[in-house]
């Protein structure tokens, strides 16, 4: 969804154009962007609470919040570390776009960041077929949403980089089958690299934290990595 | 939402007029109908699965299920006992419009039904804009989901009817300030009444029972109610 090749024939929508403005904006700053996207209450912020503190000694990392409204989540990821964070209250929009992502990173200054996380507002349908110009979308599905969301929501399982399975520490209490769910997720898209972890726990949590920093651009990658 | 009166200077929207339409359908078929929203995952299917086996001795009640893709959960109400089960799949569509029941009603005997429970896509924002021409909205809550939801999504918790809060045996495993949370609800949706309930241990669910059971139409309503 992120990924896009210019082809002069293709007519691209205005939201892609801007995205792809975005994306060149975030490339020339050294900035890598990565979209989280999840249903309401799987972990979002939470994940970015866990995260921020496990990377701010080697990263700037600034976050983006889409909400229908309040700046919640913003303020906690304030809290948690980060250089920056934007609260984007999207009236109904039930999605982030490339316009609000636009206007957001001119509200940052970009050379004093190296990870930017977006965070969408909770919906598993809508942000799918938004490109915002990041370099990678992941989605965060969590276990009491139920085994069977990958077949119930292809769209979004189909368009993203990355899987975190979260509250995984809710399974003994939960009938979530995670063969069925993975087949799942392997028919929409296969070899999809999943994190199962738990925000609450800490479980799991060292290899997302390896694959943001193994994806990071050439330019913000750190010396040692 | 759903609760209308035709004002003549008003323009209603097509979506509307069609709710209408919906409506006096089902009020000529004397049947009740309930939209049921939800994010994804908190339980509306399986609200629907406890609901019917304990109203199917006194009452005939079919169930619409919106679904992105998947014929899932019509299969899983058939199974719970509902007389007529019809799926709808939206395709990309986050949330049933008043077309889309329209079209449901039409492959449904009415003259056979006393209840119709309406199984909305999982989403917490775009449901809450399109009335469908049900007589309630219930919005269906769920613990792990936090609760910080209703400041996020005022929008779903300020048109609906009553409030299920599901997956109240998760509680104990959960941060779940259930203070902090009613005092939302209350802020948007003022004396809105409420379900605490568990669809896994089947706590509470004699109240909603009781509520729906209540709310039937006089036509629908059975005697000894």
């Amino acid at each position: 969804m992120t990924k896009r090749v210019p082809v002069v024939e293709k007519l691209l929508s205005a939201n892609d154009r801007l995205a792809q403005e975005n994306r060149a904006r975030l490339d020339e700053a050294g900035v890598f962007a990565v979209n989280l996207m999840a249903s309401p209450g799987a972990g979002k912020t939470s994940l970015i609470e866990q995260t921020l503190p496990r990377l701010t000694e080697r990263l700037r990392v600034a976050v983006v919040d889409g909400d229908i409204a309040t700046s919640i989540d913003a303020d906690r990821a304030a809290q948690a570390g980060a250089v920056a964070s934007v609260q984007i209250n999207t009236g109904g929009e039930c999605h982030l776009d490339a316009v609000m992502l636009h206007q957001a990173l001119g509200q940052l200054d970009l050379g004093q960041i190296d990870l930017l996380l977006v965070e969408n507002v909770g919906n598993l349908v809508c942000p799918a077929t938004f490109a915002l110009g990041t370099h990678k979308s992941v989605l965060i599905a969590s276990v009491p949403e139920g085994d069977d969301k990958p077949y119930k929501y292809p769209g979004m399982y189909r368009g993203v980089d990355a899987l975190v399975i979260n509250k995984i520490d809710l399974l003994p209490y939960i009938p979530f089958d995670m063969d069925y769910f993975r087949r799942g997720v392997e028919a929409l898209n296969p070899g999809l690299v999943t994190f199962p972890l738990s925000c609450k726990t800490g479980e799991g949590l060292d290899a997302w934290i390896e694959w943001l920093l193994h994806n990071l651009t050439p330019t913000t990658r750190p010396p040692d990595h």
